[in-house]
């Protein structure tokens, strides 16, 4: 309910998750807000709404609304997953609702010490790497990132089919030696594990390169902001002399539907599904509060994949065996 | 010496900006790699080539390569500032060293805690904004954090002749409460200051507001790599399929000049000579390790206006004035 374009791109996108994925989803929020938006007027087969009288904005804060709005949609879908009602949830409103809702229900995998977003970042003419944390845990330890770097490998093994998935440590340089005292400390601590690539940096984002880069989630949430404003600035940038003269105008209506698929197949989040939250005792994805009717369909194949794949229990065996 | 092109690109540069800037450039490096590279064999009037027998390279750790390697030409360098002998420095080589060099050799100035990198980011169609601090100083306090936007505050107003220049917090979402720790600690520090925006999130990157983004030089030096290599995907996607059939390669004779002339007015760092140290007690520019000539000519020209706008007088009395 509370996203940007909720709820009517997240009812087009549970009715055409059904059709396509032959998925059956449950639509947690106000009744009077999505049952007109059906077709007919009625859930259509597939589909089940459960009412839920309270939304938490996006600009609402996060902690203090799980707590006083019990009823709200993200805290009761969160619940039905605690409950084995749901397998996974889809939240694309308030990040840090979802996170929170998930975290609190579902709670917390025994031995994980926080959760972790981890995040596909484009790489052209390949699939996504990851980057974990994106957000969840903004001040962390050097031994969570070290859980952070395990469940990435795990999930990067599941999601990609990356078979042996090399770890990055975000810093600001390559050298050993290099970053602030959370970074020295974790180098350490990393330092002889056979996936560890050492030191990576920014510019090693969308390179694909290691395949998991770790960062606590300040630094994780801030660097995936930037390479989207950067990536909209090119964009801007790009569209702009596309139609600057005549003689661009001409050309960009050749160029235009490429770039476009272009764009769509390899940068756009949309395509990706969005993120999963590692940690917690249930499935749980965060899509982007903007996400389209195209969004919430991938991010429920991705959901699909988190539980065919074991996705709970890859992450309890992981950090059982690190134990 | 230490750059990834030099000397080649930075002699040139220097000739350029001797003939285009009317300045006096002396090249601190080793003389036998410099002067075969003067039409003439000579230096040519304007450049004086001052004979060094060190390098600190690329990959040499900054600190200790400073310590062992006194001869070294970015030492001596900023020796040359302290002692009166140049106006200002420029480096293009090994980033760490620059700053290393600067800050040892001529010193804080007094009562700034700890130095900072201003780096300007594009912003298309208008002038760049300042990111302060991408990577002096990776561990910072809050006291720290409100110099930077204190020194940022006043770079801008030299550099882009912004007036009022606004600070926004770099942290992980908008809203007062949001970030690590120490994040909400400056926010404390900062809050309630006329020209304090409250915290800005990555997204706000390359579009211009607020003026000065502030954060530690770990989080920004990631981010602002992070951006590189964004901006560097997007313009691989973008000539490929410029290059994909014939028909896109015909458009793209059209598009590709214009393309690249935005992208060079824009985007490139080599348009903006480069970043600035403030808080050391003379002016040193940073400019990328590949920095080509017509970066080092923009260097010296952003040299110049820091001399006379009176870079280092200006930090002084914003330090002063806050103490």
């Amino acid at each position: 309910m509370g996203g940007d374009r909720a709820p009517g791109e997240i009812v087009a996108g549970a009715i055409q998750a059904v059709d396509i994925l032959g998925v059956e989803v449950l639509l947690f929020g106000r009744e009077d807000a999505i049952t007109p938006l059906f077709p007919n007027g009625a859930a259509p087969a597939g589909v089940e709404v459960i009412g839920c009288s309270e939304v938490i904005e996006m600009s609402d804060d996060p902690a203090r609304s799980i707590r006083s709005k019990k009823d709200a949609s993200v805290v009761r879908c969160a619940e039905a997953v605690r409950d084995g009602a749901a397998d996974a949830m889809v939240g694309a409103g308030n990040t840090g609702a979802t996170m929170g809702s998930a975290l609190l229900r579902m709670g917390r995998i025994k031995g994980v010490a926080r959760p972790a977003v981890a995040v596909p970042i484009p790489v052209p003419f390949s699939h996504p790497h990851l980057l974990v944390d994106a957000g969840a845990t903004v001040d962390a330890s050097p031994e969570w990132l070290l859980q952070f770097a395990l469940m990435g490998r795990a999930f990067s093994r599941l999601r990609f089919g990356v078979e042996n998935p090399m770890v990055g440590l975000l810093s600001n340089g390559e050298e050993p030696g290099k970053g602030d005292e959370l970074r020295k400390k974790t180098f350490e601590l990393l330092d002889g594990q056979p996936w560890f690539k050492g030191n990576a940096e920014g510019r090693d984002f969308m390179t694909g390169h290691p395949e998991v880069l770790v960062t606590d989630g300040f630094t994780g949430n801030v660097a995936l902001k930037a390479m989207e404003a950067a990536l909209k600035a090119a964009a801007g940038l790009v569209f702009t002399v596309l139609g600057s003269t005549d003689e661009t105008k001409k050309a960009a209506e050749v160029v235009t539907g490429p770039l476009l698929q272009a764009v769509t197949d390899y940068l756009d989040p949309d395509t990706f599904g969005g993120a999963a939250l590692l940690g917690v005792d249930g499935v749980c994805i965060i899509s982007h509060g903007s996400s389209s009717a195209r969004a919430i369909v991938n991010a429920c194949s991705l959901a699909i994949d988190c539980v065919n794949g074991n996705l709970v229990t890859l992450m309890k065996e992981t950090i059982q065996n690190a134990g």
